[in-house]
């Protein structure tokens, strides 16, 4: 087999770990934790059908891609919880070290996309990468609404915490920030998040 | 909420149901069964780093799309084991009744959409359909290789039956079949696939 092929096959076996990375959110049925493969085909699903609600137009197939690489360096670095401070003051270098680890596995041609996707997606500074952050921060809201707050609940978090933690889903679009601004009301109203 | 929103946002929540169902492939480190979503992720992370090997040039997005969406119909068709010959008879008639009515959640364009690219991904008709069909039979291939052929040997399955259901990756990819080939030629000398 060729090196470029080799190469690409390695970086495929290689992140099916990213399906033993679970996450502090649970599926929609209560069932369990979801992990970062799930997570991140259902953002990739959220692509293709909530395009539209962009602010700015998006190559929806640059989004997809974006969604379905962002939590790869978790294979490395760990899921941290979006409301642990102390934690996520050390995931910046330890997530950099994974994507040079990880996309270094593919050839270079392919590792400069990946990379560069990723860097984008971490910078937010363009339109397909404001949409993605949007629904990255979208869907565990609505897990944690439709589930009673499990992630929410357990770590004590209140509805200021909530906002300020996703209302940069706005910079994406307003659309769907105003719909997970009323699951966050109504999860506040219903006693399920601390107000 | 507008009911356009309302149905896009109800199919987002339906499909996590796929996170539950299972298939009788096994993850890389061979620790649990995979499921339905993290397979279309990883067919989708598949299309982005083996797309040049397409016999035809495709579109990758659409490649991608389609195997995001394969599966879904197992969430009321049930997964069937590729080699359970009594199974597949009915299988086609419970996954087009689940098409009908998973897909049809959606508003009517995307419910066109993605009946569409359902329908061409099992028809093969395109350089798409077929790569991304491929792409399908490729990763369960490479699972079973690469963790003792567990679900082979489950069910007493032979290097015959295994050449016969993988042989259309060839339509889709000379490449990756050879490849392909050389796992399956490789389990049979080692015995993890009978003879």
């Amino acid at each position: 087999m060729q090196e470029r092929l080799e190469r690409q096959l390695a970086f495929i076996i290689e992140i099916d770990k990213v399906k033993s990375v679970f996450r502090q959110t649970r599926l929609f049925d209560n069932s369990r934790h979801e992990n970062d493969a799930e997570h991140a085909w259902h953002l990739a699903m959220m692509a293709a059908v909530l395009a539209e609600y962009s602010n700015e137009p998006v190559n929806t197939a640059k989004v997809m891609k974006m969604v379905l690489i962002h939590d790869l360096v978790e294979i490395d670095a760990g899921d941290v919880f979006l409301y642990d401070a102390a934690a996520t003051t050390t995931k910046k270098q330890k997530e950099t070290e994974a994507a040079d680890r990880i996309f270094g596995l593919l050839p270079e041609d392919l590792a400069t996309e990946f990379r560069g996707l990723w860097d984008e997606f971490e910078r937010r500074d363009s339109p397909e990468s404001r949409f993605a952050a949007a629904l990255d921060r979208m869907e565990p809201v609505l897990q944690n609404s439709l589930t009673g707050g499990h992630a929410w609940k357990k770590h004590g978090i209140c509805k200021e915490q909530v906002l300020a933690a996703n209302k940069h889903i706005a910079e994406g679009s307003t659309v769907l920030w105003n719909l997970v601004r009323n699951h966050i009301d109504q999860a506040a109203e219903s006693g399920i998040l601390a107000q």
